[in-house]
């Protein structure tokens, strides 16, 4: 952030807790209400909860429903709990619909109903309808206020009708043209309507290849839609082509952001949700299952091992390539893991390609084995003297790099042909995974090569 | 994608190839423009060489543009190679500006020079201004096709000047007011000026508290600027506060994009930049250097199991939890790595905040070390009949997790402190560093209790 952009947030702390102190609404008003209402969430929050309980008396609901929107989830709940349940339904009344949505699905059930109750019926009646669409679909990311008109209406006509739907729009940068029973038939951005001659018709100048999204679109779709097509906002039709609501990029933002977020958490094996505004207690309450189940199949590799326990009572010298093998297999594991997620992620999922990638993998798993399992066998020899124990350990990492190169590759790609997200296959899970691989490997090779080592 | 909209994907396919074969330019042209920029290029890059030099013939270089934009990179640099140089000056000259400067970021310097020597005057010079900006900065995304007025005109002369310039711009949905001096002094967004009375001043109606950003801030804090503020473009200014530019929405996603994927890769730790085109040799020349440099640390640990071969070779059974707490070690500092990594991007890196992530990693580490170890003793208790060694193996798994938790989160905290990018320290470095640090737990441990192991 600019340091000027620093020293202006000062100075309207300043002002703002000086009109706070002297309990003068007018001042306080004139200044808060004319940034932007991230920067009034910004302060509003760093408040302690009296001066924020004064802030409540002098915003309206309409105001506070701005600057509400723009504070992150934890904070939003935390703070509908010190406002007045009246107050908090008018505020939810006056958000974007589907602002409202996000913060409802947060709360408890009965929470959801009671506030509804008291809200008057025709916002309550639309956040219903939005709360009915199942998560992370664009039904649930969708808004209902937008602007649409008829096709036989003039350009002059339309744009009278925005100057009065524009206030409460949530964007205006499209308009969209519906027929008798609202179906979607055209769409007309800003830019058309303002460059166009005002007598034309709306039919004219509308384009009627309408690119939109169906309301049961998984929102990852949606986000690669709206980035491949560059626009700021995206129809959402019902599968008889009813126009039902809107996707504005602000939200597409913060979806393409949490879904990446996800996919890292995944792959570091960290499970969903863990946010860093929880305890220690939960924290390790949400990453111990995980970690219980590595847990049994480190044991199970550890049983693995104690089966070659005759071989490593002659040979005690192996034990100390165990990290060695185990770990890089771990290594090009996961880094085949990602390769392929992220290929996945980015649309190469067709047959084709997938057979492709695990060629390539399966091509690069063989490169990296031979080159480090040279180098291995080199430096085994120099440092231990011992020929064989270099190529017993060298012969291992080749084997051990190729196939867990390989198997990084391959699960994402077999789970994402039964239809189960890649990205759920974790680092850490590839990794335990590579170590019973490697194990097998190494002291497999180990016990054909016995009468060369001891 | 719905299905309605693959059907109409092909049906516009059959139709455009019909047209080609019957060499019928103006159906082409009828059927071809009426789609969006990003579908005229799937279909164009689906083609054969000798189909596509077909459609460069009957486009303008104006109109390639269009499509031209919407390729990736890899197929951008294929198609320019196919293309008669000054059609390639001509149709870099009709993109917008910064969408021209990614293109000739990924050539050559000789092949940049040599378009921009062809090139005409006026686009040669706004490209190279562009083109001198640092990678990853405002300036290099930053375009300057925008609308600027001053601030004594009305909302009507506004509207009028807007209606001119609004086919050349890249957003019209700000307008954006200059003094004299060129330098910002406001911001009017077109909804503001729609509802406006037209015979206000823009002065009056426009907002002055503008939010901006400098033209060297780093990509990622304008994303994340973007995002707080839900704008749909940012201006971009130098240190005396001139207008330079604009950075748009669209942009900015990829940016997201970008920086979410290279995050994911680092914590795989695959190098920048290996995309799914490379073949197998140039990817596992690019992940080599990392996995050598992994490999030489695995040879490190090695010798250290090496110099307590004694304890192994008095207790074998030791070396078959090797694998389960080294492991276990770098499960558990990935998760920890993950959580500081995703902490510090989410905006959370004053120094209570790090206090306090520390903190929280540290009893996490406790705790989940005190389950584990617990149920892990139990276990080998169990398993092997032998009191001490369960309890040798337990009090590893608690000390190595608990130390591996917080190593995992104090090495990106420490790194975001020296201003090193966190997400560089990747799951595998901190794998191995943790396997190092467990190995010399577990038998310092067993070196302790030998009396009792033997």
């Amino acid at each position: 952030m600019p340091d000027t952009k620093k020293k202006m947030d000062e100075e309207f702390a300043s002002l703002l807790m000086n009109a706070i102190q002297k309990n003068d609404i007018d001042a306080f008003r004139k200044e808060f209400l004319e940034v932007h209402p991230y920067d009034q969430a910004k302060f509003f929050v760093s408040q302690e909860e009296d001066i924020r309980k004064q802030i409540y008396t002098y915003l309206s609901p309409a105001e506070m429903a701005e600057l509400f929107h723009n504070l992150d989830s934890e904070d939003q709940e935390k703070i509908l709990h010190e406002m007045a349940p009246s107050y908090v339904a008018e505020m939810l009344a006056q958000m974007y619909a589907d602002d409202a949505v996000d913060v409802l699905n947060e709360l408890e059930k009965d929470q959801v109903v009671s506030y509804l109750t008291i809200m008057d019926d025709e916002a309550a009646k639309e956040i219903k309808d939005l709360l009915h669409y199942e998560e992370k679909t664009a039904g649930s990311i969708m808004t209902t206020e937008f602007v649409a008109i008829s096709a036989n209406k003039t350009i002059r006509e339309a744009m009278k009708i925005l100057k009065s739907e524009a206030p409460d729009a949530e964007t205006i940068y499209y308009i969209y043209v519906v027929d008798d029973e609202k179906r979607l038939v055209g769409v007309l951005s800003l830019r058309d309507l303002i460059i166009a001659d005002d007598n034309k018709l709306v039919s004219e100048v509308m384009n009627d290849r309408v690119v939109y999204v169906s309301v049961s679109e998984d929102q990852e779709n949606v986000a690669r839609m709206m980035m491949d097509y560059d626009f700021v906002a995206l129809p959402v039709l019902d599968y008889q082509r009813h126009l039902l609501g809107i996707i504005t990029v602000d939200d597409i933002m913060d979806v393409i952001e949490e879904e990446a977020s996800e996919d890292y958490s995944k792959l570091a094996g960290v499970p969903d949700g863990e946010g860093n505004g929880y305890s220690a207690f939960s924290a390790a309450k949400k990453r111990l299952p995980w970690l219980i189940i590595l847990l049994l199949l480190g044991m199970f590799t550890a049983s693995l091992i104690g089966r070659f326990e005759e071989t490593l009572n002659k040979v005690s010298i192996l034990a100390v390539f165990i990290p060695l093998i185990a770990g890089m297999a771990g290594n090009t594991g996961t880094q085949a893991l990602a390769i392929a997620v992220r290929g996945i992620a980015l649309g190469e999922s067709d047959h084709n390609s997938k057979v492709q990638l695990l060629q390539k993998e399966i091509g690069t798993g063989l490169i990296i084995g031979f080159v480090c399992g040279i180098l291995v066998m080199l430096i085994v020899d120099v440092w231990q003297h011992n020929f064989y124990l270099g190529l017993l350990v060298g012969t291992a990492i080749f084997c051990t790099l190729t196939v867990s190169t390989m198997t990084g590759a391959l699960i994402p790609l077999v789970m994402h042909k039964f239809k189960i997200d890649p990205a759920v296959a974790s680092g850490p899970f590839i990794t335990t995974l590579n170590d019973i691989i490697s194990i097998l490997i190494y002291f497999g090779l180990a016990t054909l090569l016995m009468n060369y080592l001891v």
